[in-house]
């Protein structure tokens, strides 16, 4: 069975989430499908044109402190970006181009780990070069750079945020196991556990 | 210690917490402050004139689901109430005005299963007699009945949910320990928690 973890670089709960579940869908024998999208245009339909947690400042308010402690539950290192909601367009277009790579897992984690806990920007060709780096050769570092920004995945990024919206995703960390549909970190646990039930039956039959 | 629990008696989150809250703060011997307030102001402070589970719609139609999911995690008899949100301020001024009475706990738990279980109208005299009956003398329970419709009452309420918002309250449930927020029935373990944790600093000095 597999698991669809819709995530956004610039998403708080999305850094807690990319950091959990890959150990945990590893340990569990449960793949996982790289989901990357941008909150942005959700959000706009909903008649916000900005993070909720900016439109509503008591709501973001308690965000911040929310996310320090649950940052120190799963022992998480974390510092409240500089510049929130960070732009996050040419590494979601470079996880949506590679969602197959053996190394996208460690490419989405080196993401988040720059925005919330190094506090730098990530919507940029510098910071992404960094970070593949240190995955990969200098030469497919560079392809992978240069594809991510053709028109080709430009397109696929708009259709998979459209599909989001068409999934009913409304925020993220979502998580997508059948038809099931489970949103924020807090049911990761619980997606998992669907997940694992569905491998189960599914290895008994 | 103590843990404030602010809660409406309309709210699907509030009823889990309703439910689950009293036997895990008495077994680990720490004091439920019964906070009921009403989300509608808070509500309309955010722009909102109904809830938000009707004001975006792919955010209520998740919310059911979950809501059937949580329900079966703790479990808890639940039935999507025909009629939502459903005003709540009879019995919001009832709980209001007997906070430190012994029936506190079971009132405030069968008008959630009124709403959550049986799909009942709470906001009458009639279906609150029912619940006092159950708990109180007849005089005792016509004795409130009356006093909680007293101009006394309604202005307690209006503080009360005027309280909520200094206190950077924006949804329910929401519990308070010290001067720490916490958001959620999801975040009811960590609440009490931490009000354990100050328990047994305060026991050990």
């Amino acid at each position: 069975m597999t698991i669809d973890f819709w995530f956004e670089f610039g998403s708080p709960y999305s850094y807690l989430s990319s950091m959990r579940l890959p150990a945990l869908a590893h340990r569990a024998g449960i793949q996982i499908n790289w989901r990357p999208f941008l909150l942005g245009p959700i959000f706009q339909q909903q008649g916000w044109h900005n993070s909720p947690f900016l439109v509503y400042p008591a709501k973001g308010a308690y965000m911040w402190t929310d996310m320090a402690r649950e940052a120190g539950k799963y022992h998480l290192p974390f510092r409240r970006p500089g510049d929130f909601p960070r732009r996050a367009i040419l590494p979601s277009r470079i996880a949506l181009a590679n969602g197959n790579a053996r190394w996208i897992g460690d490419f989405v984690q080196a993401v988040m780990q720059l925005n919330f806990v190094h506090d730098r920007d990530i919507d940029n060709e510098a910071a992404m070069r960094e970070i593949l780096l240190q995955l990969l050769p200098a030469a497919s570092a560079e392809d992978i750079l240069q594809s991510a920004q053709g028109d080709a995945v430009k397109q696929r990024l708009r259709a998979q945020t459209a599909t989001a919206q068409d999934l009913g995703i409304f925020g993220a960390p979502s998580f997508i196991v059948g038809d099931e549909l489970f949103w924020g970190n807090d049911r990761l646990e619980d997606a998992l556990a669907l997940a694992h039930s569905h491998t189960y039956i599914g290895e008994t039959l």
